[in-house]
Parts: C-alpha cells; sequence; structure tokens
C-alpha cells in the first residue's frame, strides 16, 4: 500500500497537498478516477478518489476511514543530542518513526559536535518514515535547545531515564522501565553527557540507565533505547 | 580509547597489519615508544608498544592481556536479503556488530532486489564497527548464498526464527525466544518472504515470528530482531 500525508485532509473535495500531489500525479502516475490512501499525522485514516488534476491543482473526493484514539498505549519522548554526521541523525529519525516514537527533541549538551539542524528537511524524513512504515500519527520535532531547556519541559508525571556511561551498577532499561504511560529517555553525544548533565538531569527526577554491555554510537543507543521501550509495551 | 584490529597479533615482536599501521602512524601519528590497545577478533585482548616505524613496516611489541572464551553466553546468526540500496546493508552489518553478533549470512530470496555484494568492502565495516564498539570478537560474514542453501547450514540444535508477515497470530519474537544457547534469526526483503520460502523455512524447524505491530524496512527488522535477541540474554 502506498500512503500519502496531507495534514489539512478532510471529508469532502479537497486540494491534495502540492507535494503529494506531485507525487501522485507525476511519479505513480495517478489518473482521474483513481483511488488514493492518505493519513493526516493525527491518527485519520482517510480513502480519496481523484476528482480532476490541473497544473494549479489535484482536486480530490475525501472519504474518512476511520480515527484512532492514540497512536499507541504509550507514549514516549526522545532527547537526543544531533550527531555530527547528519545522517546519522536522520537514521535516528527514520528508525525511531518507523519503531514507534512521539515526541524527538533535538537537544545542545556541553560534548555536542553539532550545533544546528534543519528542521523542515528533518521533518520530511519523518513524513516518509510514518507513510513507509504505514502509520497515522506523524512524531513531532522539536527546535534544538539546550539539555537544561529540555529537562524543564519533561513530563513530571512520566518515567524518566537517561543513558548514562558513567555510572556504577546501573539498572538496563529493558529491566526498569515500565509499560504504559509517558517516558522520556535522553541520549547523550558521543563524548556522552558531562558529569554536570548528568547530575541536572537527577535533580529533575531521570534516573540514569545502561542500554547493554556495549560502547554504541548515538544513533544506535537511540533506536535501540525507543526500541525496548516500544517492545515493552507490545 | 582506540582499538586497532589484527587478526594475525600474537605475543613478542609482530608486524603491524598495513592498514592499522597506516592508520596509526598516518593518521593518529603515533610514535616509537606509544602504547596500542589491539584485539585479534577471536576474543583475545593486547597491549603493544610501537618498537620501530618505517616505510614497508611498523614493528611493535606485543603483550596479551586476557583472551574471552566467547563473545557472549549466547550466539545469533542473522540470515538476511542484501537491500537494494547497499549503505542500507551497511548499516545492518555496522549496527548489529555494535549490538552484537556472531555470523551474518547474506541470503538470495525471490524478491530479492540486490543479487551481488562486496564482501572485501563490507568486512571493514564490520571490522570498523567491531573497534568502535570495543569488542574482541569478530562476526563472520558468509558469502551470498541462496536461501535453501542457507536454511541447510543452520544450526539443527538451535533456535530458528523467520520474521514473517504472512502469518496469523504470529508470536512475537521477545515473547518467545528463550536467552541462551544459538538463535538463527532469518529476515526477508522489502517484499518479505514468498509463501513458497516460508514453507521452506517451516520444513528446516523454523518457527515464525513477529517484530512488532509495525511494517519495518529490511534493515530496521534485521536490527531490532538483533537487539531484542541480545536484549533477552543481558
Amino acid at each position: 500500500m502506498q500512503l500519502f500525508y496531507d495534514p489539512d485532509v478532510q471529508r469532502g473535495p479537497h486540494a491534495l497537498r502540492a507535494e503529494e500531489a506531485r507525487h501522485a500525479f507525476q511519479v505513480l502516475r495517478k489518473r482521474v478516477g483513481d483511488e488514493l490512501n492518505l493519513v493526516d499525522g493525527k491518527g485519520g485514516w482517510y480513502k480519496a478518489t481523484v476528482a480532476s488534476i490541473s497544473k494549479r491543482e489535484c482536486l480530490i473526493d475525501v472519504t474518512l476511514l476511520r480515527r484512532e484514539a492514540a497512536r499507541a498505549s504509550y507514549s514516549t519522548t526522545l532527547l537526543v543530542a544531533p550527531t555530527k554526521n547528519i545522517d546519522r541523525f536522520e537514521w535516528i529519525l527514520e528508525k525511531t518513526t518507523e519503531i514507534g516514537i512521539d515526541f524527538i527533541q533535538p537537544i545542545l549538551t556541553q560534548h555536542s559536535e553539532r550545533k544546528n539542524i534543519r528542521t523542515d528537511r528533518l521533518e520530511r524524513v519523518i513524513e516518509s518514515a510514518m507513510k513507509q512504515s504505514l502509520q497515522a500519527w506523524l512524531p513531532a520535532l522539536g527546535n534544538l535547545c539546550s539539555f537544561a531547556e529540555a529537562l524543564q519541559q519533561s513530563d513530571p508525571a512520566g518515567q524518566k531515564y537517561l543513558a548514562y556511561l558513567g555510572g556504577q551498577n546501573t539498572p538496563q532499561l529493558h529491566r526498569t522501565c515500565r509499560p504504559g504511560g509517558h517516558v522520556t529517555i535522553a541520549v547523550g553525544p558521543e563524548g556522552g553527557f558531562s558529569p554536570a548533565e548528568a547530575e541536572l538531569a537527577v535533580s529533575a527526577d531521570f534516573n540514569f540507565v545502561s542500554l547493554g554491555p556495549q560502547r554504541l554510537r548515538t544513533e544506535t543507543a537511540a533506536i535501540t533505547a525507543v526500541h525496548t521501550i516500544a517492545q515493552l509495551n507490545w
């Protein structure tokens, strides 16, 4: 199945958003009368019939198939330091979206090697992964902010974990995380979180966790942590 | 810590293999008297002192630190169809090495989009991931073979699973796989295994498993399956 994404899609006649229209008609050669499957990124599944195609606009006739009340029985926020190599960061976005995530908050940390990201480009990576994995919920991508700010904004009621290399006898995430509710997991840059950052996280009610016996790259840590949380909930 | 890999390293005077020597002396600017940490890819950890550097050869004085009896308390074989985009296949090699794997067997399947791979280039990806994640065991990479051949060669005593999309009420890998011993997990190409291939696998004592509710790309399926098996054993 090929899925289209339009955040403004609604029942009845609708002009498909420009990028998706281009893809539908120029790449996939959809014609008047053909059917499309759409999601709105907010849990809505739609079916549409192509009504007319012009250079300016592509009109479709839309029916709502169903609306999901929530992405899943749990929700996950990932705080993560963008990697120096942006491909590796795009991999985090693509893979965590496939596996299942709600909010990705890029953070600036003491050992961060990358201080800026192009949010618009990264959002397209997430959109594409959502469609490819046939999901109706678009994970949100926050604007790059300091680690301290991200800690302040973290859900006070949820479980909060920080992947920390410096701790002794740190419990493993899959043995300490509980199913359901909201989980925030923080993953640092290649050099890890600094001791001061770890302390700050503890004062914001974060608990140290280990992600396994090996030294993992940032993107591997992020993906396996999100997978661990998802799997506890399947 | 920076780790070097030399499969032939042994105690006493030793000529460091050419690629590692280049990296040590030209990139990292190691000099006579400097120390190096080495692994042999077979569980051996070594420390060495640079004895002499010439254009032809780099001699080191080697001490064995310790020898690990096994990579882990379990072992994993991944049968996987190489992806059309080779970057995505290299990601499988890099990430499963970081997480922990013993043998990767590339397979040709009915829906395979890629019919050839460059084993030498791929082996370097694995070497680099082993060193980066500070491990002393080099995962082995098989030569591309047919799925039928790979099934025949699978360990008759171990657990054998196939990630299959077509099954009804398929148990999830993390709920059915048991810790310890040898586990083989088979992951198909983008189009999945064909029904005939699934049948063939069943006759070779493979059990169908699900890797979660989402449609995952081949590389995501491979990485999360290997992570699931590893985590059951941590």
